[in-house]
């Protein structure tokens, strides 16, 4: 985090200036706006959080609810979540509050006495080595929280919009600049307000979904679970545990503790309380009956409710998460889009909704910035759709698995699930997202250069020693919300103070080679890091290395005073024997360039003098500038 | 954190609720209080954050400045420091926003060119394993906001009262209950408040000193030097390190990096300036121009200055830091208290000034506590002096012999000082505080059962495992500002689910004998944790323990609904080779019982089965309950 950069200023460096033109308390919605967002759940607002960074960005967020979240819903917030919240700034209070899910228990029918249930295994949540951070669990509202002080903070002072809800969404094809039609109700009053795009974070029942004429396609009659955050007297063993429970005719229980070292939440499957007949009249008394029986030999006094509800969300898609026909790609581009639960819905049981709709938004949020500060075209908007869309279908299969798995009958064993669950690891983890070949991410011809961070996977960070201040730091944690492209120049085994290694000649060209992608696509009066910022990693130790003599594309001059940057530079942390060469298998003599996309995954990979491959790539992506 | 044990509560658990009688906005000053603090510096501040969380406790803080510090002054927060933050909650954000010291370097005069520096040598700052937190820099202004959000969060909403300074201190014996007369100017208009204690935490021209008569002794008149907090452009390679440069005969700068990647703290050495006659009427130009002599051959260009000073502290130090004489104390106890700046000054050079003045009140804050909530007699306060003075005066010892060796002269080696750091590394991490024998601190009788673990010293954190969730925690950090006594009862080799092991006979003892500390101590309608709570720490894996089968002190029934506190049993680190036993050389025969103060430092080793040496220990410092 770099602060003071352009004067010292007291206070909170977490509370940014208000930029000019946001001095006043946010009024009623203008009649224009850049980015319209409908909801502020957890798509909207990761979405939001990163727009109110940009005063030159127009952004508002409404929400037909009449104030934020307090209570219930989702909660289990994967690793690679974390490591977004991370790039966010609030990873460390989500850390601090939240539950660590460490490892997960398997119950299963007791063979001596089927009435009874007895621990089967337990598992590690997380493999080692799979992320820096852990799987958490912290109620959905405290995330919420997370992202409005974010907003309240920001240079924009963003606040969601409560009370409003979007009524009808048309399209002026006539209006090139903003084609959107909105109309909301402000709390009782119909306004119309135009906007270059709106973002539909509005829910299962989207209405800018139903606007773009596009359905949610599958099977929503799904299994019907009951779920309750509780306080609870109880014997059972394992209840600061993640339980899978498999009663022999019970039914099953998914148990989730809490934040605080107290609350709970079970997950009750509620075939078996239908079978007799109960259906949809489910009540919380009904809930904790069948916990007991479930429970059983172990007791469950609930003391206190927070919250409860049943549900029924089957497995859903829809064909296309923006306003454009497949056959229209070449010709329009996107205007509308959705996320999160507007286009694709699953079973709350692998833990991952809230996950997929901020991984949608957090996809979508750099692109826009991109097109909007005149740095990419709007045809990069193409690509929110055909990533995303691949990831939600692949949740929604492995989704259908483990609702199949978890339900299946009961014949004494349970390693099914047990293996199942071991086998998702890395899919519940969020972490098996890959992005396919495209104009974002490359294919795998250099692969092998660097065999640890996979081309299209989430850039895996690694301990580092940052040169300027051997600071230990994780080198992950150098991406922020700000937009820009990285690219991660892995030095090779020659010494880069030399002028003729191929770090030293990279870095010349990046700098003042007519042909650089810095210098094409970064505006005069822009620092040189505002658009691609370059790091470089070591294999030396940094005793071993002298900063002057480091190419001065590593040591850029920032800010009003054109101050020195000391955070580019990094060295292996080999007194923890924590070689980041060898966790990440690159190859140490030729070296690399690993190219990070604004949201964290790897583009590309290619060697350290693939000049005119570095020019292509960056040529896709973004416009000549000034 | 614990949280929702009383029942779920949204919104941030930081924030509590408000407790009776404090629901409406602090108003003036009332007739009467507890605890009225004179200052709002560092231990001002430690002291109110503390005593905020206590509703039955009326504490006011008054501060003569208009608004709370934005600017300057003390920067360095030492490892100890970082530790009791973990206590008040807020580390992680110091962490996360101050500077990182994690080598020193050092510089001396070119043999070759005596014009010049060249760097000498470079010393990892923290010793591996010293603490688990580092030796962090931060604006004393943050660390204050840190402890005003806390008190903002509190039950009692407690606030700094700005503009209020006090012009008179008197004394009425005759008062036993509110003994001291508080002659207060607020905002202008004079108010007369009683209170049973005060404590001047107003500086080196403390006037709570000079009311009970007590004076700073010694050499006031110490070594001048300028300080600037400055951005700066340069090509000094080690510019975000902290180093300690010697030039020939331009004289010596003391240079700390910031937070934020660039702001720097330089400290001029003035005798050289004032050599040339310009002694006090110091400019911030003089300072800039010396600091450019001290560099050369490196080029300084200030950009901008936050703020600058030039001060003359030398080392100085009250006889006594409470009202009682010495011969009076088996006959009076103290209701007057001084700390900080107004019982000890010394140079900033050590970096200790601010990490020493919270120590004072972390010191005296539960002790305060303990009297005022009846679980202590008053005579308890003595002991705030005689701890504290001591470590004042060990303070002023290693500040004398760091001013001399920063100030020697230079005969072409630095090693003096080098060394000088070195073997001051665990001083200046304020890890080389140990209390005396006395009541609260234990002879050396059974020193040998964890020889890791120093009585009288702070309680060295481990990492350890959490057996009710298998969460990997620091030992350590259970530790909270609750101002409890902690056992920490680390097993013998036996298995302790066996009723006749020595940890479960302990359990069995303190809950349940009526010569249990815990039970003679503490109320029958209070938690059993409340004024004494006891953790376990086992040999075995946190697999190889059945939860259900261990001792049921262990699992208190805590809160409202009596809900199972699942945080109290803790197994060794054994994945990652942490074995707590090892690290902390604990005799694994025997075990032993550890016990730790409110302030975290060891006031005792005992063998676990020490019952009679446990209920004297404890008799010295409680009185008996209902």
């Amino acid at each position: 985090m770099q602060f003071h950069v352009n004067g010292f200023h007291p206070g909170s460096p977490d509370i940014h200036t208000i930029a000019k033109g946001y001095e006043s308390i946010q009024g009623e919605l203008p009649e224009e706006v850049d980015v319209l967002i409908i909801g502020s759940g957890p798509a909207g607002l990761t979405l939001a959080a990163q727009l109110s960074q940009y005063p030159e960005i127009k952004t508002r967020i409404i929400e037909k609810k009449a104030a934020p979240m307090v209570l219930g819903q989702a909660d289990g917030v994967s690793c690679r979540s974390m490591e977004m919240f991370e790039a966010f700034g609030f990873a460390q209070k989500v850390l601090k509050e939240g539950y660590w899910v460490n490892e997960t228990n398997f119950w299963k029918p007791d063979e001596k006495n089927l009435e009874n249930i007895t621990r089967d295994t337990r598992v590690q949540d997380v493999k080692d080595g799979l992320s820096e951070m852990p799987h958490i669990v912290l109620n959905q509202a405290r995330i919420h929280d997370m992202y409005l002080e974010l907003m309240k903070n920001s240079p924009t002072r963003l606040e969601v919009d409560y009370n409003h809800s979007l009524v009808d969404l048309e399209f002026d094809e006539i209006n090139k600049e903003y084609p959107n039609l909105a109309q909301i109700d402000c709390n009782g009053k119909t306004k119309t307000i135009k906007a270059k795009y709106v973002v539909g974070c509005d829910g299962a029942r989207s209405l800018v979904r139903k606007s773009i004429s596009r359905e949610l396609k599958g099977d929503r009659e799904g299994q019907a679970w009951g779920v309750m955050d509780v306080l609870v007297k109880t014997n059972f063993p394992d209840i600061r545990f993640k339980n899978i429970i498999k009663s022999a005719n019970k039914g099953n229980i998914l148990l989730i503790p809490r934040e605080g070292g107290q609350l709970l939440r079970i997950y009750v499957e509620l075939d078996k309380l239908k079978q007799r007949g109960e259906s949809k009249n489910i009540t919380l008394d009904r809930l904790i009956e069948a916990s007991k029986e479930i429970f059983h030999p172990y007791e469950i006094d609930v003391k206190e409710t927070a919250w409860w509800s049943v549900y029924e969300v089957g497995h859903s898609l829809t064909d296309k998460f923006d306003d454009v026909l497949e056959s229209e790609i070449e010709n329009k581009n996107p205007h509308v889009f959705i996320a999160g639960d507007a286009c694709h819905t699953h079973s709350a049981k692998a833990g991952q909704g809230m996950n997929v709709s901020m991984g949608d938004t957090f996809n979508l949020a750099w692109k826009l910035i991109s097109v909007l500060t005149g740095k990419s075209d709007e045809s990069l908007l193409h690509t929110y759709s055909a990533e995303r869309r691949a990831i939600a279908q692949a949740l929604i299969d492995y989704d259908h698995k483990w609702a199949r798995v978890m339900s299946a009958p009961i014949d004494n064993k349970t390693v099914s699930v047990k293996d199942h669950f071991v086998e998702g690891g890395t899919f519940t983890a969020g972490l098996s997202v890959q992005y396919e070949k495209s104009i974002l991410t490359g294919n795998n011809k250099y692969q092998n250069l660097a065999k640890g961070f996979d081309i299209g996977k989430r850039f895996h960070s690694a301990p580092v020693v940052r040169l300027g201040d051997a600071k230990p730091i994780h080198l992950g944690h150098t991406v922020k919300i700000d937009a820009k492209f990285r690219i991660y120049a892995f030095a090779d085994s020659s010494n880069p103070m030399d002028i003729s290694s191929k770090i030293y000649k990279l870095c010349d060209y990046l700098e003042s080679s007519e042909k650089s992608p810095i210098l094409k696509y970064t505006k005069k009066d822009e620092d040189i890091d505002s658009v691609i910022s370059v790091y470089s990693i070591f294999q030396q130790h940094h005793h071993d290395l002298e900063f002057e003599n480091l190419p001065s594309l590593l040591k850029p001059l920032i800010g009003k005073y054109g101050l020195k940057d000391y955070e580019k530079m990094y060295c292996p942390d080999l007194k923890n024997d924590n070689d980041i060469f060898n966790i990440r298998d690159i190859d140490r003599k030729k070296g690399c360039i690993i190219i990070v996309r604004p949201d964290q995954y790897v583009a590309n990979i290619l060697p350290l003098d693939a000049y005119e491959e570095l020019e292509v790539f960056f040529s896709n992506i973004f416009l000549l500038r000034d």
